[in-house]
């Protein structure tokens, strides 16, 4: 590296050139030995943002930024290991639902999970909302579970990508977040450090995801399929529709409890159908199984309970108390709740995804910044599904909270979020493309 | 501003959008307040950098730079001042020769002058050769020598267009120096800082200067021009080619000699027609005048001694030694000196601008970081002017130094600077465009 200077690497990508392995490594290992003034960071990241680079050049950055960290080494748990990542939605608890299908289909899911941030919630917070549930497990504890219960969630530890934190937190004060090659690399560089063999991505497109169209949605998903292959990791990804939040509640207690009605089988058929296909996509990737049976065998998990027992299971093995999600009472109290009524008759219309995880922030199920508190009992709980029809004064949605106040504040949102139309709305597919 | 936020104006110009005025305003307020950290600052230079600035954009930038620092009033001088600003070349000694003329014509030239870094030199470097001569005046001494000279040369004070110094720091370590916008902003924020009612600029372009193609000098000139008409200076700008070094001696004390030949009526061809010309366009922005009639004033100026005279005036007005320019040995030690001689005969070809004035630097005549020292003595000679024909044997250069070993340093750089061909190179014209 003697002859590699951080200035001429600016100057490089400033100037629309590729970036070599060896300048993305020099300016890598200055970043993380705190030797890189932020001001370089800034304008190469800028640089970067604008420029952006050829998939080659992301693959070689992302590698290089998984191994700025800790790696994972998961070769203690048997089998082909399939991990699984959201790029972040409204009433998202799919993680919590497809764990228990594949450790009940006898695969493995030994996945790390992080906080939520803005409109979209997170796994470990929505686990959080489950009494004493362990959410930082250590390295032995947490194979030893994957082994044993076929799953295991844990939070992210702290220096997992270690560069992708310090570029990140640049980010985020120079408008350079939204960027396809910036968000790619970020991702993939957790998911190559963590682990796992191959990788199954749910790329969120739509109002209620930071993706708003199919264009976009494509190109990160291919840029993060490349970097995922390039690196040895077989690695599919799925755009799903995020136009309306999955499923009906929204929340993080809210969440768990219809991740284990959908478990029980009586979930919604939107989120229902989305973790047969995930789960069906990680299943066909771990085994000489075709997808089609591998949907049959998911489906056979929920209908015969084998899955929401590994999902007691999991809970009770880091501690959790499964039955206050079952009766929050237990634990909780019962949070003040306010109920909307249809004012007049006709199908339920969601507009805007946006405005409904904005009045869950408002409410308190999530944050605004990274040190706010959360109340796990906030949320949202819709009565009818989109499209579904309602007669004047039917109850379409109910808020909950320990703060009644919040209520006010979120209603306008939530008004705003949905339209009662004479016509039935055109139902959008689900599941828009695979790109593998 | 009260709505304004930093991180939506990076965000703006990252997507290439337009920034107003009251954007603009802020930034440049937050910067020079200290509020703004350097990470934001060096993003947002370059997302400018790499997605540039529309024309009015640029213009009210530059006046906000302007008004950032000390603004000076020569509305105590009579007449219409016009300054003239050259964007850097090798031997460009013009504004010792220029001063003179226009004073000789009864004309004002009130300049605020930089010093030199990189290949090429600064006014107040080569003033400086002159012991004792005084480049900080105080604004009434520096008001009252130009009523009464017609002319007078300071030093740039150090809170003129205070923004251009905290941009300039951090482009200077983000590799964003060489932008059209941000070389633009730069110079005429400190030209409409400094008072003058008109303009003209000398745009060097080709292998000594740092702009290198006609493309760009074009639009750097345009630039420029537009700003000052945007702000109320009438503004000329002249691209002059810089592929060979104006006249023939680079180096601080030889370049004072070689303007006092030219103002004699004994100085190189190119050097003599560039300062007549510039004086022309000067005074005929100035006055009611045709820029022929000015032509023939400066010239009669140069003929018949009163520009000399004049330069002087000026000099002694400022403490300086005359005598020293004519008589070095008066003040210095007579330097160490090394003569090329011609290994063939041949057409003497200057190839490389830049390569005399990197000669000129590790000669010791300039500076690589600002806190270098100067050697006042040390420089170039060239015996032949570009296509001058040369014997086998004849003299060609001569290097001047206080230290005889640089001497080793510098050779090979003349050496490739230069070719002796057999056929007479074509003489590229020296004023190459003007732009009003």
């Amino acid at each position: 590296m003697k002859n590699l200077d951080i200035y001429d690497i600016i100057e490089k990508k400033a100037n629309k050139k590729k970036l070599s392995y060896e300048e993305l490594q020099f300016f890598i290992t200055k970043l993380c030995s705190g030797e890189l003034p932020d001001y370089q960071t800034a304008a190469l990241v800028m640089a970067i943002y604008i420029n952006s680079m050829e998939i080659d050049e992301l693959s070689g950055f992302t590698k290089i930024m998984a191994e700025s960290g800790e790696q994972i080494d998961l070769s203690e748990i048997q089998g082909i290991k399939v991990d699984k990542h959201s790029t972040g939605g409204i009433g998202d608890k799919t993680t919590l639902i497809i764990g228990p299908i594949i450790a009940a289909c006898g695969g493995k899911m030994a996945k790390m999970s992080g906080r939520g941030l803005g409109y979209s919630g997170g796994t470990i917070d929505k686990l959080e909302a489950i009494p004493s549930f362990r959410t930082g497990l250590e390295k032995n504890e947490f194979i030893h579970n994957v082994n044993e219960v076929g799953m295991a969630i844990t939070g992210q530890t702290a220096d997992i990508a270690l560069a992708d934190k310090k570029i990140y937190a640049i980010r985020d004060v120079t408008a350079t977040v939204s960027s396809i090659p910036l968000i790619a690399s970020s991702v993939m560089s957790k998911k190559l450090a963590s682990g796992a063999d191959k990788i199954v991505l749910d790329v969120k497109m739509g109002s209620g995801a930071f993706v708003k169209t199919m264009e976009e949605a494509v190109k990160l998903a291919e840029a993060m399929v490349e970097i995922g292959k390039q690196n040895g990791r077989e690695t599919v990804a799925i755009i799903t529709n995020m136009n309306k939040p999955l499923g009906n509640n929204v929340g993080n207690l809210l969440e768990v409890q219809e991740a284990v009605s959908t478990l029980r089988g009586e979930g919604p058929e939107d989120l229902t159908e989305l973790c047969i296909w995930l789960s069906a996509q990680m299943l066909s990737l771990a085994e000489a199984d075709t997808f089609d049976n591998c949907v049959k065998r998911a489906k056979s998990a929920l209908e015969s309970g084998k899955a929401l027992e590994k999902f007691k299971e999991f809970v009770q093995r880091q501690g959790g108390d499964y039955e206050v999600i079952e009766n929050p009472e237990r634990y909780y109290k019962r949070p003040e709740s306010y109920s909307y009524h249809a004012e007049q008759a006709g199908y339920f219309s969601i507009t805007s995804a946006e405005l409904i995880g904005k009045a869950g922030v408002l409410l308190g199920a999530g944050r605004l910044k990274k040190e706010d508190g959360i109340d796990y009992t906030a949320g949202i709980i819709f009565h009818k599904s989109h499209g579904g029809h309602a007669e004047k004064g039917e109850l379409l949605f109910t808020m909950y909270g320990e703060d009644a106040e919040k209520f006010d504040l979120a209603l306008p949102a939530l008004k705003e979020s949905f339209v009662l139309t004479q016509e039935e709305p055109v139902k959008e597919p689900l599941i828009l493309k695979i790109i593998r």
